[in-house]
């Protein structure tokens, strides 16, 4: 044992550590399976000390998905430069990485289940939901969206949540594969809803028109505006 | 007063008659805002009775949701006939009756939410998703689906879950617009799965093998189909 390992933690560095080992716990297993004995031994602490820093068990791993949920919403942060669809790329890639990372934990904050309450997980989960539409809708610039964005973009957002829910059972899939289509879908739905509104339209070409010939978007979403209206 | 009205009822002909009273006050304010009283009022009946039928609320609003559940999966029901896109539209004006019928009782069902318990609530929801799976994999007459199909089809029926509940937040589209962008999403979600894995572009081209020109899938997949394989 060293004294680096052994030195007193303060309160909050304490309850930092335990929400870490929690969420390494619940990288490989569901948080219902994990109980606090075994959070308590991976801290090298005693069960007792682990209840005198999180009054319960739903207390310890309701603060842990809720630094999952802000571990997952700084990864949509993305700099407004270059091509949308490359943007776009990066932070599926970067969401990838989380779900890769946190596993079954992720699938907790994405479905809720037994290990905490219901509403509080969804309350967490519209948080992260929320953060991604900011994102996006930023990096449209568009202060005032039409409701058939709001509609494209949110139900998109719920798109890749059940991408990666289902490429999490088995990846049976190779991710790379998911994000790069996952951006070739936004590009899809965002076209689809632009062959039936003309404000629609007009936000696809504009985003087109910041596209490199070579982009993400441009030879896709190029081929879908030439459709004609749907009959 | 009629003798009608007032006729002694059997047991299952009260439960029954109390689900449709509730299920008719959730389609206009959300169960958690729904006491018992207003249900006994709406049914004619003491509460006291009412909880000689239903021990607690929530065995009765679960038994509302699962009604509602039941009858939402009995809509996803098509013949094999025709179309492929047409049938789907079938299913998705259907899909979309019922989600303007139900207004808050759909969201309750599919958000959750505290008049029920999560876990009960996912597991209603969850069967109403796999009789939507199974239903479109039935019509795609495949009985082992590739990984990227499931993918797509789960995705998909997410998506169109995703759509209703933000029609209900004010309806500021048309919904006849949304049950047709909705087949397009799948041929576009299903189109761009096929320009990555050459198993769904088999598949993809045999569904528009059925399409007529003038269908529903024809004319969009057509082109989708025609695009170079992503670098």
């Amino acid at each position: 044992m060293t004294t680096g390992a052994r030195r007193r933690m303060g309160v909050e560095e304490r309850r930092d550590q335990l929400i870490a080992v929690a969420l390494g716990l619940f990288s490989h297993r569901a948080p219902e399976d994990v109980s606090i004995d075994e959070i308590a031994e991976a801290a090298g602490i005693s069960r007792p000390l682990v209840y005198h820093y999180f009054p319960g068990k739903q207390q310890l791993y309701e603060a842990a998905l809720r630094r999952a949920a802000e571990e997952l919403a700084a990864r949509f942060v993305e700099p407004h430069e270059g091509p949308l669809g490359a943007r776009l790329l990066r932070v599926m890639e970067r969401f990838f990485d989380f779900v890769d990372e946190h596993g079954p934990g992720f699938s907790a904050l994405m479905r809720g289940g037994p290990a905490i309450g219901s509403t509080r997980t969804s309350a967490l989960i519209d948080g992260v939901r929320q953060a991604a539409y900011e994102q996006i809708l930023a990096h449209l610039a568009l202060t005032d969206p039409p409701p058939r964005l709001e509609l494209v973009v949110r139900s998109w957002i719920s798109l890749a949540e059940t991408t990666a829910l289902l490429w999490l059972d088995g990846r049976r899939v190779p991710r790379a594969e998911l994000e790069r289509q996952l951006v070739h879908d936004f590009a899809a739905l965002a076209a689809v809803s632009a062959a039936y509104d003309d404000r629609m339209a007009g936000i696809v070409r504009r985003i087109l028109a910041d596209e490199p010939a070579d982009g993400m978007f441009a030879d896709l979403v190029g081929r879908l505006m030439a459709l004609p209206q749907p009959v």
